[in-house]
């Protein structure tokens, strides 16, 4: 099952899914990744292009059953774009056969199983991976990842927990902040707005074009389950508990995802700081843009991209709040370019590798 | 100058702009207004379906300039769609000749000219009416418009200062919470998502289709103008002093505008107390109704209404934080709904006189 | 079952579709008709403003269960917004207890069943019916909606079939040149694009945002039902038989219909000449307007409305051929606005009655 | 002035615009082209990534001056992305200076200088170099094309007329069936729907959001200047005269491009030898899918692409009309992508390098 670094077969599983095509059209560009099978339960033996017409003349493949010995005899890796508890079901299979995994679900985020199962109203069947499984955001926890990578090099199959695209968006606007030391209170507000694809391609009341167009609405005020996996996050970068009240909302377009964050600061700190403490921050990552200050994100210059951009502003009135806005492709960095940079990262491959492509920028 | 409580001549200035062109709609279908006169120093001569053909076989009036004596020899009450600093030029020399003033600018908001010349770069020159303008939030404010429309009864014309569109969301989400006294901070999150009518009809870069479409971006963080009014507004509804963090959006919709707020809470308070603090404080208002608990509300429900809708949620684990968010049309309630609401009041009409007609609700 | 002219009785059937909740918004303004009873066999017992969160403060009501009795008991006329065949199914049970029907399926419209079952795929239940029906396109067919006015105030419940949206607005666009003589082939080209409400209410992948947002698609090239309709209509107009080659298009908006049609013409027409055969034909026409020589209609300019507006242009370079431009709203002038209208003639009213208003113009 | 096959330095002229920055985009992302200048006469030192921020991370370009000598010296091969008369301005003096010009605009498309003339009301001021531009269309001309690779490898500066957008939809939607000689008429009816961006990037009423938006809306009935190219390239493959009547539409989407074309073929064809004749046509062209039977394509399928998906279908009852559709994105196949392959070409790389990705598919 071992396989030489410039040339990784993987399999999407999942792939009819949005964020499971996403994948594949990664795959389809990347120059060490080979899709070696796509499959999806229900699309079985269909052309991967009759779902998705785009495809046409760029991919032949067909939708085969996700099973875990074809899987293991077809991929050295597995993307799961599944639902949560999907990823439970198959995941201890894959790795059992040598196969390693990036999971794009929920299933393997939470360290703690009974966080899963307070958020999820079900049991954690393989609570013994979550120790193992390392959480894929490389520009919180590139060693770790990296560390897996040589796991997988000696020969064990490993497993990555791709993170959610409303963590992944307040933890690039957070964190700088948060690790500076700058912030006085435990309270984050997370106010996020995502693009319809957000809520997956089940056609629905929601995702009709007739509800969903002119439309920018609230919903799972306070229960959204990418709540414990923020608080987690910032609390590990915080070095103390972090609080966050998060509010997504879904705004009329397809794909991108921005969140909105405020954090109160010390008094003492100045707008050119909180400037540097981000520039400083992400400088050396190639995936993350810091923008000039005054100049705020939008989710349009990252759409179909693997980049996030961050813009950062303070308002030192009588209150200090750091407002910090992140931009992301809720499908991009927030789901399945994430996932082939972790990828990239635990096969040895460049970080970056298939990712660096500049998308339209009209 | 006197005219019958049930047909007041109006004139709108500023009528090829977005939310003066909105008036004119709302006062060719309400049954005590008449148009008298439509201005626009641009367009004088043009027929106002030339510019919006929508109003074609609806409206065969043509833009006439805004000369005060013209105005006060054909109109009673003047709306004033103009910028900042525009209506400082008109105000005065319109309630000279006797006309009221509806002003749906901010020039007569704010109460201490010192914070209008900070926030807007310029001095105030007519600052001998502030104290005389009414803030024209009914819901907020019914008893000054009320008293404004004896006063007009009486002979004198009369000076409403029109709310800004996020000023008016921001105070109908906050303000039950402020007022019941519940709120424990100073420190009050206002993260708003307008339409791009809200950027005005002035084509460009920002309001180009293929800029604004896919798009949501941050803008005007910690220096927006409206952030002083609100906090005004709010600071008189808590009877204390209210900081406003405010950052608005702009999303790929054309009419539309939701403003979420964030409070924290005293730990007692429960969620059915919060549901139950809103539907009283709305329960009689004709325009503003409150959602079922758990249910937020949507822009596209209100498009094109004088209607506001408000859902309120509380996120009580461990620190304790309301989230109201409010959903308005920033044309409609947001602008020129709201003004001819004030219209109303202070022409003795029903409140709700051309207001209460049903929208498109697909 | 009587009326006075001035209040009449309506039940809407299938009033949780797209064109049935269009109707109720309709009916709820309407001066003169009084919505007695929404009828929805699924969403029985709910109240419409929880299935449309936008008539919340405008309509209290619920759906009833569709029984023939029970809307016999509480109006005087349907409204029946439901899909073929189902009208077939309640029709003749309306009419047979004195309720007049006021249909926007397409059942019965046509007036050859035959040809309605090789379109339809099914029989035609109620033939007998297709004799007294009457095509409700008034600007087309006015003299016979009133007789059948005449007939009801006579005591007798009549049926009106209301057109497609489709033939509607292809027939605006090509009646006046067909009826003036100057077409020189049968050949009628009719490019229709529509806004997705036209799909319908149902979740489907095509309804999704991320499917039809972005995307222009024809469907039904050659076969959709709306053809023979056009067909039949645009014969009768020319005096003669008309060939209609139609291509409906999905496009990426929630209410508007453009149908561009194309027709040969005699080599001695010239534009001036055919912008004057349009003007006059539709100068006494309400809800028609012809806009100038060179401009072309958009369906944002009637959309939420029950207007039309009609653009022509002549190519007359080699060959001679018009294009004629027709925009309305497909849910307003293509479906519930007309079918309104409709019923305001039958029913002896003001053929605009609630039907003048002015919508959104931006 | 030489360069070897496999590193071409190149130029963008007008790089600001849409179509412009497309083909920086794809320069950057292309294995054998090199960005080595993007001018802008306004944009001069200013930085790309300012003006599109999506460009932040990928480009650390500036903007240059168009200034021929400096071209010269920087280049092997400049892109023209300029309003039609630019192209007239600086062609002659690149040409002179041995840099290869692909130009995007109009100047050199039409063979015919008094053509040129009506339809763009200015004189041709080289129509000397009229002979020796090709067409760069190469599904149907790629011999010429590949002719003057021949010529520049032999040391000769060569010149591209680059199609428009809509001629080329129109043109791979109609000429497999003009070559195949089943069609009877000389007429052509293109129905075409574009999206914003081909409008361009100067903000204007028109492509204010709030125009665009929601709004289909036909243009340039009759006059639209790509109608002589349309005839010009569809009578050469017809073998005689054609004539276009031509109708664009702007639909509310940035990018993408349907053309629907409309064309009387002899009885006796049938659906089966239609879509056998478009499958044949196509099957050797990687850029170009024919959709199977009954299946018509959306734009949003070749959005960002270089690709072309068309469909197929008859209307075979009385009169018999071949419907034709074609899908592209207007500022890929239909713009930028399409110079890229004219650029493959005439310098010798393969046909399809740099534009075989996959773009996002949902």
């Amino acid at each position: 099952m071992s396989a030489t670094p410039s040339h990784i077969r993987v399999c999407v599983v999942g792939a009819t899914g949005f964020a499971g095509v996403e994948v594949v059209r990664l795959v389809l560009a990347h120059p060490d990744l080979e899709l070696a099978m796509a499959c999806d339960r229900k699309a079985a033996g269909v052309a991967l292009s009759d779902v998705y017409p785009a495809l046409l003349g760029s991919c032949a493949a067909t939708f085969s059953l996700p099973d875990p010995d074809a899987i293991a005899a077809a991929a050295d890796l597995a993307f799961l774009a599944v639902p949560h508890t999907a990823s439970l079901a198959i995941t201890p299979a894959l790795l059992e056969r040598g196969v390693s995994v990036v999971d794009l679900s929920a299933d393997y985020r939470l360290k703690d199983p009974a966080v899963y199962e307070a958020w999820y109203k079900t049991p954690h069947t393989s609570p013994e991976l979550l120790a193992e499984a390392v959480y894929g955001l490389p520009e919180l926890n590139r060693a770790a990842l990296v560390e897996l990578g040589r796991r997988r090099a000696s020969g064990k199959p490993v497993l990555v927990a791709a993170p959610g695209c409303y963590p992944t968006a307040t933890a690039l606007a957070a964190a700088p902040a948060l690790e500076a030391g700058i912030v006085t209170s435990s309270l984050v507000v997370s106010d996020a707005k995502s693009g319809v694809s957000g809520a997956g391609r089940k056609p629905s009341e929601r995702t009709h074009f007739c509800h969903a167009s002119d439309s920018v609405e609230a919903y799972g005020v306070g229960s959204h389950r990418h709540t414990p996996e923020m608080e987690q996050t910032l609390s590990a970068v915080a070095g103390s508990p972090v609080d966050v009240v998060f509010t997504p909302h879904l705004v009329p377009l397809k794909r991108g995802l921005v969140a909105t964050v405020y954090l109160e600061v010390a008094p003492e700190v100045t707008p050119d700081q909180v400037q540097a403490i981000y520039e400083d921050r992400y400088r050396d990552e190639a995936l993350v843009s810091v923008l000039p200050a005054h100049a705020m994100p939008s989710c349009a210059s990252v759409a179909g991209t693997a980049r996030a951009q961050v813009g950062v502003a303070l308002d030192a009135r009588r209150r200090h709040v750091l407002v910090a806005s992140a931009a992301i492709d809720n499908l991009g960095k927030g789901a399945a370019a994430q996932a082939v940079q972790c990828a990239n990262l635990v096969c040895g491959l460049p970080e970056t590798a298939g990712l660096d492509f500049v998308a339209p920028v009209v």
